[in-house]
Parts: structure tokens; C-alpha cells; sequence
């Protein structure tokens, strides 16, 4: 079972797109600002929330195309599962396809993580339009998980 | 393959929230402003967008527990798909499990749907918490599509 889902930043170069995937400084506008570790392939990035920490190990770079992760450490439900953006321009916008893949079952969490994915989508698509996401701790909250 | 989705408002009752999806008042408030039809089980409600129209047939109501609506006009993509709202109080919080279940494959407009689901689902959070949703044509844009 996958988590789906699609944004597009308007003005926003597939390179832009792609930095804000590949580089500390990226993650850490949009996704959580503790992040840290090694971006390259065969790395592992660590993305610390106050409520745990998950581990990606980077898979796949194709530069302004497609970033693929795999994770490595977290919540149970999350390890082995693989993450992947697919990146491409229409027009004036450039389009994120984001599929978090490998769910083994239709948990209540895994409601949880794809309303908040679309969260911090929606951020990564207001940091590429507006130069400023809401990573955590400053994302939306959508339920008693937060 | 399902879109899952989960949101919780803070101090809204079941039947609030309950309220929200099965009056055409509520769902005015969070999907969008222009929804016409009959609301019993076995009637029709249409909700129409600048882009399109989508028409779902009540198929299950149970009062402060569970709304369910088969697909019955709208995008081929959406025919005889089926939306559940499951509802449950948890503290503070009435917590809403969403599934739009039935996708036949993963096309871009399911990951598409699947992020404007979310934003709906925000918009019924912040109608239910705060009194004001951003229904269409208020809702946030997510890419080309809108």
C-alpha cells in the first residue's frame, strides 16, 4: 500500500526542486530543521521531531528528476518502506510526484503520515514559491499526533 | 487502492463533525460553496467545482459515527469509487478517519486527489475549530491541476 501524493511550485526550477530534496539545507526548510548526515548515495540522512527520528538512506539521485530514499531507522510501520520524488517541469510549474511506498497495512498511522506528508509537501512547496516552508517544530498540526 | 486520510478538530463534538458532512450547510463550509442535493440515504448530492461536477449517491449514515458516499457522476478516475468518514471522539479531539477507496491504478490525478483531499480535510478542521473553512473557491492551490 502507497502513500500518493502530487504538488507542483510554480516559478520554481526542477534544480531548485532538486536542492530542496538533496541538501541539508533543503530538508531542514521544509521537512524537520533538525536534520543532518550524508545526502550522497549510500548515505544516511537523519530527520529528528519531537516525537523520534527517521532514518533515510539515500537510494537513488538523478539530478532535477527523481530522488529515492529507503528507510533505514523509525517507527516500525516505516522501516524498509522507500520514498520517492519524481520531478518534472509543465509549463511554469515544476511537478513533485511523491509515493511513499510499501505500507503492509492500512493502520491508523499510516492515515496519519499522509495528511501530514501533504503538510510538509505543501511546505516544500511553499519554500520553492515564497523562499520560506514550515518545517517542524513550526508544521501544522492535524491531529492529537499532531 | 485507497486514498487514507486522518484528521482531528480540537473541542468539536462527533455530532459536529458529523453535522459537517451530512447537511448541505456543512459541506458548503469545507468542500465547496456551491453543493446542491439530497443528503438522506439513497439521495444525491452535488458538488460542483470550477472544473468539473461530482455527484455521490448517501450510502451509509450513522449519526456521530460514520458517513459513506459511493461515487455516482464525476471523473471517470471516480466512478463507483467510495468515500468512508469514520468518526470517533479521542480526548479533546473528534478524530476523522478518511478513505476514498476503489482507485483501479495510481495515475497522477489519484496522487493529485490525494493531496486535495487533505487540504479539504484541513479546510473541515478549521471550519470545525474556528468557525471558517477555505471551501473551493477558496481552497489551497496544490499544482497546475489546482
Amino acid at each position: 500500500m502507497d502513500i500518493l501524493h502530487k504538488v507542483g511550485a510554480r516559478s520554481a526550477s526542477p534544480d531548485a526542486v532538486y536542492g530542496a530534496l538533496t541538501t541539508l539545507d533543503g530538508l531542514r526548510g521544509w521537512w524537520t530543521s533538525d536534520t543532518v548526515g550524508d545526502t550522497e548515495v549510500g548515505g544516511v540522512v537523519t530527520f529528528r521531531f519531537t516525537e523520534g527520528v527517521i532514518e533515510m538512506e539515500v537510494r537513488e539521485l538523478d539530478p532535477g528528476r527523481r530522488v529515492g530514499w529507503v528507510v533505514v531507522g523509525g517507527p516500525d510501520d516505516w522501516i524498509g518502506t522507500t520514498l520517492t520524488f519524481d520531478i518534472r517541469e509543465d509549463g511554469d510549474f515544476t511537478i513533485v510526484l511523491f509515493t511513499h511506498a510499501g505500507w503492509t497495512e492500512p493502520v491508523e498511522f499510516m492515515h496519519h503520515c499522509s495528511t501530514k506528508w501533504a503538510v510538509f509537501l505543501l511546505s516544500l512547496k511553499a519554500l520553492l514559491e515564497m523562499g520560506e516552508g514550515a518545517p517542524h517544530p513550526h508544521d501544522v498540526e492535524v491531529d492529537e499526533w499532531d
